[in-house]
């Protein structure tokens, strides 16, 4: 068993501090990571605020871990020492069911074990996450960071870059294509970088006109005010894909004209109830509501070798392990451009 | 120009009363047409009663029209007098965009034209439906009736009937799959004929318990009560695709976690504002909410030939001309298994 130091969430009472946490000792299947940098995403605020309920402290939130592996089970295969190494928002699975059958273990019938939070044999009974200076996964669960990407700037790859490829590669994004993301932020951001890379027309749709210039030096090749009827009404049948990367519950009905005949909107952002439904722009025109939630194992690993082969990292700002608690209070500023990632040399 | 006994409603107040409607003379390219049986939809109360505030009087409601050719125009090429033919929910349509283009008429960009209630070059500057003697149709819109179906059963296929199939064949129902058919009424029997005849597994999901035995009746090989919640547990992630025919507003999102990954729930009842939608069972599953409109003239002349083939048409009750007010009257209460036929030799 190690015992590493950590930041962690003590009570529903923010602020996180640092904590040495019990992680489990190296199994046969296991790969034992030295975290370098980990991403903070929403949901880690969520988590730590439990927000949600479900969490049980203490708790390590941190589910965008980027780092290099000290050491294996005498049964891995996959990874050495020393190699790059990166692990997502979920470090096991049934592996029996269609989904994990599927390769889309995040859709595991099971249900699959959160990098942080789910009930596991690990010490203390549950997950802990990335904000630490080591984690043990299992081998299935670890992916191998490509040559070429900032370590960094690559971390929020594992969650809100995912988050964004995995539904613009299932509905088939590429040339020809007009692909809308509505809501500009960590996972918008990546939205338009991964769109505009697979070929598609790429538009920034935002009620906020100052967010234009940016979206454009991302890759957009317009942006659509939202708010604007007259340019909304222009914009109408135009889109063969929309991904909504709003946060939080939202009127997303005015989104649905702008897709074409067959068109789908993707909700991969505000999980849970959100504004009424109105049927009349999808019955008039075959158009579809998704959700989606990040991506399996196997389509991590292509995201992470798409993003290398076309040099897309996200947009980060990198900040000291104790600075964390500045950090989550801006994030729920929306102050942020657009992810903040801590460095674990920082955490003693 | 030709002068005919309709049934029209003369304002927002019912009853519907026999009346001389003129229709436009027999131009080169129309059909003129006997009706002999036409279907009442719900659609004819909406708008008789001026429920949408649209309705313009006089107007002579009717889409699921079934008769003979009486005459055809100097380019007609395709129908001949003395021929069965059908007309379902529209008469026109631009013809050059890329629905139209796709066969998808019922998607026209620029707005296809209603069998009823349309602005047109025609007598009055409307088009007025199919509760009369006689009616003139572009051969475009015409639809030939297969030999071997019972003409006036046939009537409701062109609305009831192609609202189900137009879905059903869209998401590729078939053999191997489960398909899950909500509400039983005029759309809902037919979806379960539809999607037995198509081979897949066919699950009818209703509170209604005493709807049981008939849904067996018609096709179904389940019944699955939705108020049921330990059904509707074992029941989860069960099906590829359901049919939701409920008519009103509803709680729709208790259905969203019977579907597999990737299963679509379609709406193709309730038109407009519905319930909240939660995104949870959405994002969890990668599941979809779709809307669909009738289908196309050449899908619903592949749909009547499909009910010829499979021996299908609809279950109705025939009525006289002179009972309409009687069966709208008990349509707003649910009451008619499950659809009202007008026997226009009944209109004097």
């Amino acid at each position: 068993m190690l015992i590493t130091p950590s930041i962690a969430a003590h009570s529903a009472t923010l602020p996180l501090a640092p904590l040495a946490i019990a992680r489990r000792a190296v199994g046969p299947q296991d790969v034992q990571i030295d975290i370098e940098f980990c991403g903070i995403c929403h949901t880690d605020l969520h988590v730590a605020k439990n927000d949600w309920g479900r969490s049980v402290y203490p708790i390590v939130p941190g589910h965008e871990i980027v780092g290099r592996v000290r050491a294996v089970g005498a049964q891995v295969t996959r990874f050495a020492p020393g190699q790059a190494v990166a692990v997502g928002c979920f470090v096991g699975s049934c592996g029996t069911c269609s989904s994990c059958a599927d390769h889309m273990e995040q859709y595991c019938l099971s249900g699959y074990t959160l990098t942080y939070g789910s009930p596991s044999a690990d010490p203390g009974g549950y997950t802990q996450g990335g904000y630490s200076k080591s984690i043990v996964v299992g081998q299935d669960f670890v992916l191998s960071l490509p040559d070429g990407l900032d370590p960094a700037s690559a971390a929020p790859l594992l969650c809100a870059g995912i988050t964004s490829y995995s539904p613009l590669r299932h509905w088939g994004i590429g040339p020809g294509m007009t692909v809308g993301v509505i809501g500009l932020g960590g996972l918008g951001h990546m939205g338009i970088k991964l769109a505009h890379a697979m070929g598609a027309k790429t538009v920034m749709i935002t009620t906020s006109p100052g967010k234009a210039a940016d979206a454009m030096r991302l890759g957009a090749n317009e942006v659509l005010i939202s708010t604007d009827e007259e340019a909304m009404l222009v914009m109408a049948n135009q889109f063969d894909f929309l991904l909504n990367t709003i946060p939080v519950p939202h009127d997303f009905n005015a989104y649905m004209s702008l897709l074409k005949v067959d068109g789908t909107m993707c909700i991969v952002g505000a999980i849970g109830p959100n504004a009424q439904l109105n049927t009349r722009p999808m019955i008039l025109g075959r158009r579809n509501i998704a959700g989606s939630l990040v991506g399996g194992i196997r389509e991590t690993q292509e995201m992470l070798n798409f993003c290398a082969a076309h040099g897309i990292v996200s947009d980060i700002e990198l900040i000291k392990a104790a600075d964390i608690n500045q950090a989550y209070e801006r994030m729920q500023k929306n102050d942020v451009k657009y992810r903040f990632v801590i460095d674990m040399a920082s955490l003693v």
